[in-house]
C-alpha cells in the first residue's frame, strides 16, 4: 500500500503559541536543551490500489493546497511512502 | 542545527472523524482515489547546539511520551533530521 504524507507547518515568521507552551512546561518534566518546539499537522494519505505515482502526487498537492493547508500562514511538505513508518 | 521530528498519530483501531470529513470533502475538489485519510500532528523540537544524538533520542522520547502524546489512543515515531525539510 503506497501513501502519500503530507506535513504541514506554520511558516517560520508566524508565532506558534502551542509550540511555545510546550517549550514552557519542558523543565517541570526535567527536559533542559531545547531552544524551540513548533507544532504543525501530518496527514496520511491512502490512495486505492494501482494509482500511479505521479497521480498521486499530484492529487495530494492539489488537496494540501487547497483543503489540508492555508497558504497564508502554513508551508506544506509531500512526500510518498512504501508503508507504514515504524512506531516506537 | 539538528531537529528532531515527532510524529504522533492515532492508533489504526481509533476512529479518526477528522480524517473522516476530509475523505467526505473530496469529492468536491475533484479528487478521486483517495480510500482513507488519518490526521496526527508532527512536533519539530529544535535542541541547543552541541546536543548529542543520543540525549536528543532519548529526550524527545521522554517528552513525546509523557507531553505530546496520549498513549492511551496514540502512537508517535521520533527521528533526527540534519536540517528543515524541502517545501512544497
Amino acid at each position: 500500500m503506497t501513501r502519500v504524507v503530507v506535513d504541514v507547518m506554520l511558516k517560520p515568521e508566524i508565532l506558534d503559541p502551542q509550540g511555545e507552551a510546550v517549550v514552557n512546561a519542558l523543565p517541570r518534566l526535567g527536559a533542559s536543551g531545547v531552544s524551540s518546539v513548533r507544532i504543525g499537522k501530518r496527514i496520511e494519505l491512502e490512495f486505492a490500489e494501482g494509482t500511479d505515482e505521479s497521480a498521486m502526487q499530484e492529487q495530494a498537492t492539489n488537496i494540501a493546497d487547497k483543503l489540508l493547508a492555508n497558504p497564508v500562514i502554513e508551508d506544506f511538505t509531500i512526500r510518498l511512502t512504501d508503508q507504514a513508518e515504524p512506531t516506537g
